[in-house]
């Protein structure tokens, strides 16, 4: 199960990766790179710090197959699909919503299982959910869409997610808590894109007098 | 001892962390993943080269906890606070000061314990001073502070320090010995500010003719 | 011989690190930071993803020592030379090129020898050769120089020297076999460079309709 997750996550992470490249004259090998740094990062960053070894795509390279498939394959469609943009978009925000949950659900159940605090396990939920995306947005030159309020909740909804599976942890039954994690985060995430809400930006009173 | 001083360099570089967002439309979550990354970067990079088990937050959340707070903290005290700018300048530049001082050393006698060559213990006290900061201003999208001329001696003094615990290691008093490394530091640092001390900047010849 | 091969490798590519930093103010500390971690950085992320521990530069702090040295010598060199910009750019290029090919072939190797599947020991020679200079461009505030197609085959000519390695293994003799690999690499690059050979770019249909 968790397996087939995963790679559903790796697959439309890989997607957004792609996507990313929009615009920025980056070439077949740069899509490929970028697919598979949004959807093997944020989980060799979890293992890596966990010492979880062998890190997931080393152990099962389908992983890296998966997302350079995934990769390869968006680029060519991308390329003959007319009027693919406003789709593309509406699909890229659903396709990230998807495995921000998945990938949450994923890295605070290892972390857990490892038998960390569980300020780290939600820390590692949050962190395999959104640090692909956050290397993702640093490589192409842009301050990761994570941080920006323009983006509605979104590592908040990870965080959710991972709240609610550390809170119910062994009292809710596994299966039923894993769907109750991802709902969190997904039922958040869209919500907040919906009902445009967004987290207080960080606006130092100076600025007011300044601008 | 070195805990308490451990936790106090989280704090004022978690404050650094949060107040590099300044003028970026970064919200509140934004904020204080830039106050973990900066708090706990450096000493994550370490240990994770080191291959020192578990990672020092993930034994021990509490410096988790610490930095989020201390972020929370600063993030509301600094929309409240009316003409904070000169102030916080200021106390950016000696909470930095301080938190390299701290970090440099903390870097540099957990490396030196794990027994690796001097060459790699001062590169682990100038990793676990400066990395985080480094991490902070990559992801804000600014060339990282460490290495602009314009900021004087910075990582140069965190090297320095960790050079005068390296050599005198085994020869002066321990607690005298953290004393010395992290006067270094730090005064080499507010010395730097105040006589406005720098580097050569890297000048090929063929800018002058070309500027 | 891995070991001369390394320390070359080492030695050019931190000269591509300090050459990356013309024009952009930075210090002399910054400019030996960006070569350490240019000629480290893609072994170290190879060593901790695959658990090979020590990092080779933390057991042999040699590379270290050889790393800024090359900077620190480039760093002068560079300010005294006159009419250095042409010289530079063609030998940068024939630099880089020598030292993708070693480190590719340095990394594939090391990792197949840990008994990864064959597509992890490819990753792992393109993440020796590539990583570094992604990083170092990162930190410069440029998208990586390996994703841009004006760059020609880059990241692919080390694709493909490893994939000749992981593919030849077993059946031709081992120097030969490193021979080859580093032919591969070194003979594409430069093949790519001279033919302006380039991958295509993500150019989605819709962005023809935009502009």
């Amino acid at each position: 199960m968790q397996y087939y997750l995963e790679h559903l996550a790796t697959c439309v992470s890989a997607i957004s990766g792609v996507l990313s490249a929009r615009g920025k004259r980056v070439d077949l090998f740069g899509v490929v790179v970028l697919a598979l740094v949004t959807a093997l990062g944020g989980g060799t960053l979890r293992d890596t710090i966990l010492d979880l070894r062998p890190v997931f795509w080393v152990d099962d390279s389908s992983y890296v197959v998966t997302a350079a498939v995934c990769a390869l394959a968006t680029f060519f469609i991308a390329r003959f699909w007319t009027s693919l943009s406003p789709l593309a978009d509406g699909a890229l925000q659903l396709a990230d919503a998807a495995s921000l949950a998945l990938f949450t659900l994923v890295g605070t159940e290892k972390a857990m299982s490892a038998g960390v605090p569980p300020v780290v396990g939600m820390a590692m939920g949050v962190i395999t959910g959104t640090a692909g995306g956050m290397i993702r947005d640093t490589l192409v030159g842009e301050i990761p869409m994570v941080f920006r309020r323009q983006i509605y909740l979104y590592a908040t909804a990870s965080l959710a997610g991972a709240a609610v599976f550390v809170g119910l942890r062994g009292i809710v039954e596994s299966n039923l808590l894993r769907l109750l994690a991802i709902c969190t985060v997904f039922g958040l995430r869209l919500a907040a894109i919906w009902w445009k809400i967004y987290l207080p930006a960080f606006e130092p009173k100076e600025n007011i007098h300044q601008g």
